[in-house]
């Protein structure tokens, strides 16, 4: 049964998503299962091919329609104490005109991100109009972190820092990288996370893959390690969080490229604060890698949005103009990549405050040189 | 590193695929990653808020849209060896408009029943047109089981009738349905598969819930207990069985209910054969439990089918007037819920032959008494 916030956090949710589908001049959001219904109505519930959506009209009361054998999936939401109408449903019956039943004709209705298009496309069948993306409209509320979720993004990040500093126990040349992820997986769940969501263990070569995740290579002596992790903490809110590890002395070349990585990080995160844009911080970072001549070597964005999603909005990227604000809640991550060598990455999770932000990360920066010998670290 | 078929498999697919979407007269089918992906070219792939897409259009070679810093997980995929264009993109790029270059201007697309809403908005912001689904254009061709995915099924079915031969290991008084069901999962992989994709413990009253996951109530001598399993076994194809224990005596209006159901499952699998439709089979496995006085107690449909999805076409279930064929894959699943008191559910898969059907699973249908063995101390 997955923890969840008091009640009167998803009342206050619900209310403003409602309003704010007013606003928007859409007649209702639909959200299936995933992180705006967690949002909403603290639900866990999974899609499957039967319809499951909360129906929030922008006037009137929201509703779940259920399958009838899955309307047990929802006794550890909100719904119940929130007085949630449940509209159970059985094979046989069309859960779309249901989902609409009660909404003016041709509605115009915004759906969640996560709403597939198994579902999506017999929907729009009923409505006969346009969807728009309710996780759009959601987005500024969802974007805001209150004090509830601001907590438990730090109980995350100091879930995530306590593995890191654990990793001399696993982390060490002759090992398989899936060996390495393997003891990574279990110490996520021992120091706190209700499920490992990824780990990557990027050793040499295969470090200069920012979505590699972990293979059967065996770590060599003089490998720089990319370790990125994260997952899950009750009530959900998601830790991620990257560093890079070595075993002994590193190459001067790498040494320069390493440091100019911890500047620019450095200084993206000196950048953020309310009133700047996204792509500003991503800038940075960009700008001070360009100086450092790596600008080809940083070859994704700058960072994205976590919460309920390890990845959401803000997105930290060329482009984006959103303006940035107390509350929000985002990776800092710049990354340089040597095809076919190596690659190092750094990632804090911050949080924006007044006037900059905070790091729920709190791991020095610098690359970490693992003793390989039981258990002792060096950084 | 997941498992695939030979090339040549892929090749026939995808030919195959693109003259469906020529017959059915849509310019391209649009293949975010799922099981319609796996199924093309044995792609692994998962979906991210940057859009991967293989495009098969109707006429002309397909394509795979795929972010720059994911191509890497695509090279395990049948992509490469098919010869299979790769159109990477990075952020900045419109992958919308990439999906649909070299498409005529408002294309009608079919995307993949698992494409989420946050790409299918704005992939129809560019196409201004309504897309359909893929996976209805490919349900006869994945519906239809060859010999490989035959095979593939049979393995999955023998994996999970060992792990159903070891229950007594672990499903015991005393303990909890999640401890019983970590036991369950590992023994899932030790026995073969890939993951444990559901581990149903419905003890006692939870037994009553058909989608009741596992909890911690402690199960008790006198639980009748539903133990519903499965997952994915290399190259993808999932195993799903269910069986139905019990610790001691159980009392006579049990009895007699289980062998109800238990005719009511020989029954409906007898039905099976090429010629009569699904909700026919559904029918007699319904009618039988009725002429037993237990029509509400069978409260779900009789089956789905399986493959690389655990539930995908053909379904069971009335208003289905679709024709079973040679090759169609699926389980034959009909249970009796007895709220706040007991349930049961016999489940197996079958593969529709020339002349009737092959069930995957040999486990025994009975209710099957656990005796355990008073030495084992397990907790």
């Amino acid at each position: 049964m997955a923890a969840r916030f008091p009640t009167a956090v998803y009342d206050r949710r619900l209310t403003r998503a409602a309003q704010l589908a007013a606003d928007a001049g859409v007649t209702a959001l639909i959200v299936t299962p995933g992180p705006d219904l967690e949002y909403l109505i603290g639900s866990d519930a999974q899609t499957f091919e039967r319809l499951s959506a909360l129906v929030v009209p922008a006037a009137g009361d929201p509703s779940l329609v259920v399958p009838r054998l899955e309307v047990a999936t929802f006794a550890d939401s909100a719904a119940g104490e929130l007085g949630v109408d449940f509209s159970p449903w059985v094979d046989g019956q069309d859960p779309y005109a249901l989902a609409l039943a009660g909404l003016p004709p041709n509605p115009v209705v915004a759906v969640s991100d996560s709403m597939t298009a198994g579902h999506l496309v017999p929907l729009m069948a009923v409505t006969g109009t346009a969807p728009r993306l309710a996780t759009d409209i959601l987005r500024d509320l969802r974007m805001i972190k209150d004090d509830d979720e601001i907590e438990a993004l730090r109980r995350a990040g100091a879930a995530i820092d306590r593995v890191h500093a654990r990793m001399g126990e696993w982390l060490r040349p002759g090992r398989t990288e899936a060996q390495v992820a393997a003891d990574i997986a279990d110490a996520l769940i021992a120091e706190g996370h209700s499920a490992a969501a990824f780990v990557i263990v990027g050793s040499g070569p295969n470090g200069a893959d920012p979505h590699h995740e972990h293979s059967d290579r065996v770590i060599e002596a003089d490998d720089v390690v990319v370790i990125d992790i994260g997952g899950p903490v009750d009530p959900g809110y998601n830790s991620d969080c990257t560093r890079t590890y070595c075993f002994g002395d590193v190459p001067a070349e790498i040494v320069v490229a390493y440091e100019a990585l911890e500047e620019a990080q450095q200084a993206a995160v000196a950048a953020v604060r309310p009133g700047v844009t996204a792509e500003s911080v991503d800038a940075v970072a960009r700008e001070r890698l360009a100086a450092a001549g790596l600008a080809d070597k940083f070859i994704h964005r700058t960072g994205h949005g976590i919460g309920l999603s390890v990845h959401e909005e803000p997105y930290i990227v060329a482009g984006n103009d959103l303006v940035l604000a107390p509350g929000m809640a985002f990776s800092v991550e710049p990354g340089i990549y040597f095809d076919g060598r190596w690659g190092a990455r750094i990632e804090d999770i911050v949080i924006v405050t007044d006037d900059g932000c905070e790091s729920v990360n709190r791991r020095s920066h610098a690359l970490t040189r693992l003793i390989p010998a039981p258990t002792e670290e060096l950084t």
